[in-house]
């Protein structure tokens, strides 16, 4: 399972990439590249391999009409193909850390006893983390965000990351309120308008001396 | 600018990257590469444009050693190519807004008073957010850690994000202590040892099932 579609990965991806304001509603992901995606967020990197999210993939039209309404009625949630809410753990507790090390077990073929030092190193980063977890676990799922993006960009397919979103509004429309998840951001994925000028802006960063420092 | 090394991105990619434990010190990544990473990190996307970030690039045995030091002493800084500490911007100043908001002028040739309203949100955005702008900058540096390791495992460059680390030790070794920015996260860039064992442990992930859910 290799994008051979586009042109790859790498930095034309990223400069093809922007923050699409206007979908073009008639256009849906492929099954096949969705999977991909999905893959990928599968595949997602988090610190200790915890994985403290929920990825919320919303394809029906009401909801996402409604998420339109939950994000200052921008419409990138309703006109994209599917609109992901990222969410995260809110706290870890000891039972979450034996179903994760059950899945190491499981997927490494080892015993829970070999993994007991681990455990508790886990445990105790956790318990030093107290009152921080949902914090914690937000920034994991940043990293998904991240990887997403650049992932889609390298199959050319459209992204909008869409922190302007009502994040209780997202959790009561989808069902997450009184869950262990809570909806921190969003990401609308599909294809830009090919009116949406946003696409011609010439992007803008900060020069490379601007935010690159070195210690040689 | 493109990454034809490599089977460019995508799952093949992040089906072969692992956090790497023990790097090859022996190996140091190539300069027309380092440059494709570098560039990565200045294209990543943030919320608003804001880039609310320094990257500090650290390939100096000495300081790499007692980053090591300040890392509970794993080796991956010491015995990595390129050791990158993501920080983050602690406070968002009105000042800052108009250094970006001059940056965009300047690339698009527009003049301030056209992103007048734009910089009414972000002032109002910021000011939403008092007290709370550090944390929302580390999420921002988060999309860029969850970036570049995605654009690494497509070039084949290896990598090891590391939380573990003493965010005030760097901040000290590093010098920031008194500037605007902070250490929150590290990544350790370069190749794998060929006697590093847990290249071949197989990858741990929930299942599909477990971590997507649908609202179709």
């Amino acid at each position: 399972m290799e994008f051979t579609r586009g042109n790859g990965m790498g930095n034309t991806s990223l400069h093809w990439r922007y923050a699409v304001k206007q979908f073009d509603a008639t256009r849906k992901i492929p099954a096949d590249d969705w999977n991909d995606i999905e893959e990928s967020l599968v595949l997602t990197p988090s610190s200790f391999g915890l994985q403290p999210w929920k990825f919320i993939v919303v394809t029906s039209p009401d909801i996402k009409e409604q998420l339109q309404g939950a994000s200052w009625n921008q419409t990138q949630p309703r006109d994209c193909s599917h609109m992901i809410a990222f969410a995260a753990l809110k706290q870890v507790t000891e039972e979450y850390v034996d179903s994760f090390l059950q899945s190491v077990c499981d997927g490494r073929g080892v015993s829970m006893d070999t993994l007991a030092m681990y455990r508790q190193i886990l445990l105790g980063f956790l318990k030093n983390q107290e009152g921080k977890h949902f914090e914690w676990a937000t920034n994991q799922v940043y990293i998904a965000l991240g990887q997403v993006m650049a992932v889609a960009a390298s199959m050319r397919i459209d992204a909008c990351p869409m922190e302007g979103i009502v994040r209780s509004e997202y959790d009561r429309i989808l069902g997450l309120d009184g869950s262990q998840y809570g909806t921190v951001v969003g990401c609308a994925l599909g294809y830009r308008h090919t009116d949406d000028k946003y696409a011609l802006a010439k992007k803008v960063r900060f020069s490379r001396q601007h935010v690159i420092e070195y210690r040689e």
